[in-house]
């Protein structure tokens, strides 16, 4: 297959460092040239020179709702529906809170028991404040778990274990039939994998700006609300960046009109800045493109791995149905963390999920099928030379 | 009098746009001239390079201890009880909770109703969660609305527009008298004032990471919370972070042993980093001599003030006695706005807090006794001039 038209000359944006292939835009997402060059300008100028003046002269102010409009685009969102801010825990918080005061009197949030544990946590924690009960199922459960009693459903739209991805028009409606609302955890997606936050109704979202979207360690993370909800929502972070005019400082909150008020205290300007310019890499790209890409680039990887690994004992482990995949895949192996260490030694990256999931992303703006046969050939290789087995590689350590 | 001894090579540690006197490190502090490489090498090395692999080799895991270490040694607490992250508004939410969940069956949280704004929204909405009343008084008034229904009293412990400090001790003790629990903001505190948080008897405390710790726009906060107190503290944005084993990737929360349970979502790596090493210059840096060089400062402001802007009705709207007088001064005046805007198109920086205080920070740091004779010189001669008067200094701006 062709490398698709505008993704052509994508790769070049990023750094990428010597001999390394990287799978692993999943979890942090590779630095874009451009970054720079732009928190420098940011430290040394925006902030060193003009000091307070940028937050006017450099639109400091106006950082959440430019990184969000551009995240907009990639998610199937009006740009103002969209703002960048805090942690994806933070504002998964903000956006429940709302969801649960939207339906009051009802005593149940569903959820995903597979969910990335962050989401579960904070989950755990909303229906505490409001003395709810959590029902958390394998996903596809939950629809026959929704009744008159649930407040809110959370849900991750692409697994981040196995890459499965949800559909969101389908949860969303049955959803909205039993009169809930529905939360979608959009990190394994937004850059990666196309969905349409209006069309298919949704209520909210939260994702990570540091994976696909490649916003750097730690990178603020954004949320979604529809606009049809916004005016009616009481998100409980109301800090003073929320207030409709945080500059009269008045002693009483009054939220702002938009998505606004989901905003908290004060925003981190560095990060906020270099993932708004890193967004930039996406303008001009097709997310048709994208997901043509994501797609070549997973399929070639299972069937390389059907052909060279399955003998080794690999499983593929994430859907061969090309339909409900997103742009990870993992194969699970009994030696897997093992090998992924080995992997790591010869400076091809991926990462490790409890208890045996090695998972490989494949990032639509970089990845290449050159990249995905050295990582075949490697893997193959290691078993054969049996590379694996170091003692080293026995003892755990946190992979990220 | 003398520069301080260990003060004296610290102003040469900070960037100075050209010609600029800047008096508004009590907003956003000046830039430290290391950061400018340690940024970019977090950039370009860390991330660029490093990719994952950072979260150990370069330590980002523990960024917000580290941060959070350096902290504590400014404002009287053990190096185990600060941790940075998050927003001061963000943390304040955990800590205020907290709190209220270790006074449970109390029913008032009582505040002082001139308190940044920020700060009372969050205690309205830990208020509104929990069905407490919130008592919002002013600050003098907070002891005599003590009793055995309060469970948590929030302060400032320096006033962001007349630079009052509340006693600290004082405050605290009679807190504990009512068997109530105190919250401490320390945004104009930390890097100015003294405070000893552990002396005082103090249970949690929070701060903002951009004022006079120099941390960048928007650097991360951090909270304190007394080692007595923490392994009993639920806070309520439980994200993975505050896990006691995050790599587990367990369905289920279990804090972590010390202050990390307040760790919520993956933390900002950049700002973190940035902070963490602008709070360098701290090191050997005596906090007497901090106090020191601030009180040097702001009394000589105020007997300038007294003798050259008294006449054209300016008023010191900060305490005179210094023991009471944090590290900035305001002067209220009806033309006080446009007062400003003339000193910031002379490269003259202070900022504006309505409804008409001039406030003027003096970073013990970097700024000079003659800095402030240019500063009063340059406002006398405004006044002398009726350079104030100008059409387009009447039109609002929001200073930040």
């Amino acid at each position: 297959m062709p490398e698709d038209n505008t993704l052509a000359n994508t790769r070049e944006r990023f750094h990428i460092p010597d001999g390394v292939r990287y799978f692993d835009g999943n979890s942090l997402g590779l630095m874009p040239k451009v970054v720079q060059l732009h928190a420098s300008n940011v430290i040394t100028h925006e902030w060193g020179n003009g000091l307070i003046s940028s937050w006017h002269s450099a639109e400091w102010r106006t950082l959440p709702q430019r990184a969000g409009a551009k995240l907009a685009a990639l998610i199937g969102a009006r740009p103002d529906e969209v703002v960048a801010c805090d942690s994806t825990s933070v504002n998964l918080f903000k956006v429940l809170v709302s969801a649960v005061r939207l339906r009051p009197g009802r005593r149940k949030i569903v959820t995903d028991a597979d969910a990335f544990p962050t989401d579960l946590y904070i989950v755990d924690q909303v229906a505490r404040l409001f003395g709810l009960t959590v029902d958390a199922v394998p996903a596809k459960e939950i629809p026959s778990r929704l009744d008159d009693q649930v407040a809110a459903v959370v849900l991750t739209h692409v697994d981040y274990r196995s890459a499965e991805i949800y559909n969101m028009e389908e949860f969303t409606r049955a959803t909205h039939d039993a009169g809930a609302l529905i939360v979608w955890d959009l990190s394994h997606t937004a850059g990666a994998v196309p969905c349409d936050l209006d069309k298919s109704g949704a209520d909210f979202a939260v994702g990570c700006g540091y994976k696909y979207l490649n916003g750097g360690p730690g990178a603020p993370a954004y949320l979604y609300v529809a606009a049809r909800h916004v005016s009616a929502c009481e998100q409980p972070l109301a800090g003073w960046f929320g207030h409709a005019r945080p500059f009269d400082f008045a002693q009483k909150y009054a939220p702002a009109e938009g998505t606004d008020r989901f905003l908290c205290g004060t925003n981190p300007v560095i990060g906020l800045s270099v993932l708004s310019r890193a967004l930039d890499i996406f303008e001009g790209v097709s997310i048709d493109d994208i997901r043509g890409k994501s797609l070549q680039l997973t399929q070639l990887f299972i069937d390389s791995a059907d052909r060279q690994l399955a003998t080794h004992g690999f499983v593929v482990a994430s859907p061969r149905d090309p339909a409900i995949r997103g742009s990870h895949v993992s194969l699970r192996h009994t030696q897997g963390y093992a090998v992924m260490q080995e992997l790591s030694r010869r400076k091809i990256i991926g990462d490790f999920r409890m208890p045996d999931y090695m998972r490989f992303g494949f990032a639509p703006l970089y990845n290449t099928e050159d990249e995905v046969h050295q990582l075949v050939d490697a893997i193959d290789g290691i078993m054969k030379e049996r590379a694996w087995d170091k003692p080293e590689y026995q003892q755990r350590r946190d992979f990220t």
